[in-house]
């Protein structure tokens, strides 16, 4: 057995069986130890993009990693800014990537790189495998790396020697491990503070942003008065009719101070101490008032939902869920605005829908809009690179067989990975793509403003993304991606329905005024 | 005066009047700057990929560095891999990269990552500005560092308070340096050499392959019979009738060892020892005969025409121009194969283009094809990372006016860095693309034969990018490209004429059997 078949192998008895690659020529021994096992599922993408956001999406709804396949220090650094999101949002990666020989390294022929100093800027664990008895134990252990609480990524470099070598040896796959329960003495803590009644807001991140732990928060919050917001952007929340609604933390600096105004305690439960997501002149960068207290419930490689429960226990009284406006009447006509679509989303959402939120600045209500749309789960952008919305939909829905993926997206954010609409097409991926088509950076239109400039003709060149604009019609179609285009609210709602009772993935541009 | 300010400043005195931009929030002052002060060419990239090797054409055919404009970590990320090709190919690119402010960086914002690091992989000179008034200096000393033969990338990391904050100064503009000349003792020493008769072969690279140095070597091998060859890949080769030829080492490993067999002297002018692309089992890394002396006539950092010229005079004989075929007979009909495209080009191709050739496996003919096409500079994929032609092509327009280029492109390839398109509709450039569509990754067909593994049904769905095939014309038209499908020789000579006078951009898609 070469080095390569006992890394396919130990990866699937550890349970990773599906592979988004974008492979090269050191990757080819691999390649062939994929076409002599059965069992992984190899999903190509045509951008390394795509194949590192596609794995941050398959990870969240799979609750377990895939692997990836890149080629060589540049074929990583394609794929960086989706690896890097996946950092942000704790989502477990196992990455692999092929490089040259050990013995051809030295000579530093054309493609190499500094492959492992690229991998390390967004990985918790990397290593470069040395030998072709190494590499199936090697394997286990990025498993393992990625797996544990809350998960990471895990890169793997393999030299191709290593690959081809003869000496493989396959690894147990490596156990199974669960979050480290929170100490009760921290919890009992957190429960006098509530009891208390000093102006308290938890801040739920993570795990907890499942529905049986925010139906937890809410208890806390029926018997303290404790306030609940989620952090800005988060990995997955599981929300809709029939579950406990949460909050976010605005985007904007101001706002978001605004939301945290008058907090004497801010409890941090699987979430990190919010700041802005920019620095602005004379604004200042930590969010909460200055003398609030912080506390920690729990870390987000702790047990957060068991804290959670067990403060329940202690503080919680029965907390009702909060009453449902009947949504059928709500598909919106007239002028698209993002109040508007946001009621068609919630009225024609499908049940169980993954949704995916790159909307940016348009998306604002969505997410508030949304919130009595039928039960669906909400992802969104997790580190700030924009172009995650497409390859995360990619892999969310080959996670998620029979559920309808709904990808929400900003088109100058698409354009950055717009590959992704092809492996939609060949694997035949339920995703429903809206574009968001303003044809403009209408985010940094606002944040030009935020630091109080104004803008000439030099930053709207910048800014707009008209002359020429972009046909996402022609742009899916070429992709081999049924698509068309709305331009009314009554359009949209008509072909938001089709779109998502197509089988395969159906792209819908809708023309913002 | 803030900081951005007197860093649009001192680039614009320092000869820097071109920036291709994907600016994000931290960058806003600079492009507020932009708008204040007149001068500067901005052209907006739809993806950093673009912005990068948009920035590398433009320096190959400009002979001096636009600047970039990426934001943050991420942005970089994007970039590196057209960054790593220009690094191999020694462009100079003044590289700017927006970052988080100086005092919010502690903080771990989202977008927060290891810029400095990532920078470093493919930087030669890497600095983060600390203050407004150190910033206009830091500019000039990037551009220097860029321009230092044989050049380079240098990278300006410029976190958004340096840019905002008053006290900026500009910078007087770096000096014009010229490379170091050879000593003349190493001149005489590779005459007495070339003089002894022994076999020996001249690998001539970077700036000795344009015309006046390239006559110069054509004279040397004419009064010692000594052998030339340009390496695998280059930056920029002066080429076409009424110039003297040179060929390529071939890129199969065979192929190169073949072409390098029986020499006993090998000497380097501006060219690295020739090695392998990847290892392969059982293969040799370093190509030529392993009893050949390596001698340096001129490194890459040196004078190395200066260094030919000098060689000539004390060695050269008068050389011939090989006679030229008539051309206009040639344009091929029949079936599409490679030698049939390159006749046609050689026919077809307009006076004074620039051919940026990323055709890999389909194109090996093109460029010994092409020798007696009129005068034409050929530009090639340097770093081996895929995703550069159609970048390369724009800026390459965007520096040569009155010019037609002409990018022979893998299909494949085009796919990692398609939005160009995009920029060159806008900028309405004179390129035309050959989509050379065989619908797969040919090169790892090839590659997997020669790694010895036949090709499954795993492999198979890797390497071929049917099932959806890609429309190529309307992913161009989508981008605002004018676009056509040619599937015979007889058309796409058509084609290729129309596309050639046509103002603005022109995709063809040459549809392989």
């Amino acid at each position: 057995m070469n080095g390569a078949e006992s890394l396919v192998r130990t990866l699937l008895c550890s349970g990773v069986d599906t592979c988004f690659a974008n492979p090269g020529t050191s990757e080819m021994h691999f390649v062939a130890a994929l076409d002599r096992i059965a069992g992984m599922h190899c999903i190509l993408g045509l951008f390394e993009g795509v194949v590192t956001g596609a794995a941050d999406g398959y990870a969240r709804m799979a609750g377990k990693p895939a692997a990836t396949l890149l080629h060589c220090g540049p074929g990583l650094a394609n794929g960086l800014a989706n690896l890097h999101n996946a950092r942000r949002g704790d989502v477990p990666i196992v990455n692999l990537v092929g490089d040259q020989a050990t013995y051809h390294r030295p000579l530093d022929a054309l493609l190499t790189a500094d492959t492992e100093g690229l991998a390390r800027s967004v990985s918790r664990w990397t290593r470069t495998a040395r030998h072709a008895y190494d590499v199936g134990a090697d394997a286990a252990e990025a498993v393992q790396a990625a797996r544990a609480a809350p998960g990471g990524v895990a890169t793997l470099i393999l030299p191709s020697d290593v690959c081809w070598s003869e000496g493989g040896v396959v690894a147990a796959p490596p156990p199974e491990t669960s979050p480290k329960p929170v100490e009760e003495d921290v919890v009992r803590d957190v429960a006098a503070l509530l009891r208390s009644g000093a102006p308290t807001l938890l801040l739920i991140g993570g795990a907890a942003l499942r529905a049986q732990p925010l139906a937890d928060a809410h208890k806390i919050a029926a018997g303290t008065g404790a306030r609940l917001l989620a952090p800005t952007f988060s990995t997955r929340i599981e929300r809709g009719r029939g579950r406990f609604p949460i909050e976010r933390l605005p985007y904007p600096v101001e706002s978001a101070i605004d939301a945290l105004s008058g907090i004497e305690h801010l409890v941090l439960v699987g979430a990190t101490e919010p700041v802005a997501f920019f620095a602005y002149p004379g604004k200042p960068g930590l969010l909460h008032p200055a003398d609030a207290v912080v506390h920690v419930l729990a870390r987000p490689q702790e047990d957060v939902a068991g804290a959670l429960a067990m403060l329940a226990e202690l503080v919680g009284a029965p907390a009702a869920l909060p009453a449902v406006a009947p949504a059928s009447a709500q598909i919106a006509r007239g002028p698209i605005t993002p109040h508007a679509v946001a009621a068609t989303l919630a009225s024609l959402l499908p049940e169980d829908a993954v949704v995916i939120d790159e909307s940016l600045t348009f998306g604002f209500p969505f997410f508030p809009g949304t919130k009595d749309a039928a039960p669906h789960d909400w992802l969104q952008l997790t580190g700030g690179a924009i172009g995650d919305g497409l390859p995360l939909s990619t892999g969310a829905a080959v996670a998620s067989p029979g559920r309808r993926v709904v990808n929400l997206q900003a088109d100058g954010s698409a354009l950055y990975t717009l590959q992704a609409l092809w492996t939609q097409a060949r694997e035949r991926l339920d995703v429903t793509t809206v574009i968001l088509s303003n044809r403009a950076y209408a985010i940094l239109i606002a944040e030009m403003a935020n630091v109080g400039a104004s803008i000439g003709k030099t930053a709207q060149g910048m800014f707009h993304l008209g002359d020429p604009d972009l046909d996402w019609v022609r742009l899916a179609q070429g992709f081999g991606v049924e698509a068309a285009r709305a331009d009314t609210m009554e359009s949209f709602a008509g072909l938001f329905r089709t779109a998502n009772s197509h089988a395969g993935p159906f792209l819908i541009e809708l023309v913002l005024p």
